[in-house]
């Protein structure tokens, strides 16, 4: 397998990323992904969706994630191969997407440091913000992942 | 539409809440979820995730969250119609879901507390833990959602 571009040398605090292009997130996906993973009203019906405090259809959260993962996968992070995600710190749906809302993710990298336990890899934390194409922020999240090394670091094992 | 079963005042501090079944994660949608969502390696092929840190095909953290969140649906929680995820406080991935899993989950509330903008709701924070068939945890969550308040409460609007 070809490794990522990018390891854990390469993430340096206050290196920023951004999508390379926008996801278009449609009624059908919304509907669909609801149906599989958060069969809530307001997810599943425009009609059903309109009484709930959302006044409409409205994706699940999860599935923003979800589309949010995709852009940070496809942006010049380089994060693809190479990482291997641990935990999310304050993840925060502000405004809901809503079918037809093209979403962008941008994001800084914060916080870098060596594990404990492994000599092999290191611990990178970086924040993302989800806009869709009025600017809002629809998700917020701190992502803490796992990345290797590079095989010649002094003492990587 | 029908209002879920639970309002604000339904959701007790120490409230447990547990699935009603299990959900079986396949190789085949561990592969399709990552192809739309989270291509990397060792989310979309068996043999080229045997050379990263996984030693094989993982499912997506994003497609356990999503999955959890089918389970806390269709738990006896009561969330669903009723309530809004507004944010998620610390996610962890402790352990990779590999295909053939077969998860369940359990969880608490731990907190309540009316909103400070809105007298018609309130906020319901609730731990969750899912877990494999050999009950090993494979995510765990902090989750932080909004419900209305019974419309006969004192002073809800």
């Amino acid at each position: 397998m070809a490794l990522g571009p990018r390891f854990f040398e390469d993430f340096t605090v206050g290196l920023r990323f951004r999508s390379v292009g926008a996801i278009l997130v449609t009624a059908e996906r919304i509907k669909s992904f609801a149906a599989e993973f958060d069969p809530q009203p307001f997810h599943l019906d425009d009609e059903a969706g309109r009484d709930t405090l959302f006044g409409g259809l409205v994706a699940s959260g999860w599935h923003t994630a979800a589309v949010a993962m995709r852009l940070i996968v496809d942006s010049d992070l380089g994060l693809s191969g190479q990482g291997a995600g641990v935990a999310v710190e304050t993840m925060r749906w502000p405004v809901p997407v809503r079918a037809g809302d093209s979403l962008r993710v941008e994001g800084t990298v914060t916080e870098t440091r060596l594990s404990r336990s492994r000599a092999d890899r290191g611990i990178v934390k970086f924040q993302t913000i989800v806009r869709n194409e009025r600017g809002e922020a629809v998700l917020e999240a701190t992502h803490v992942v796992m990345a290797l090394r590079r095989g010649d670091s002094p003492d990587a094992g």
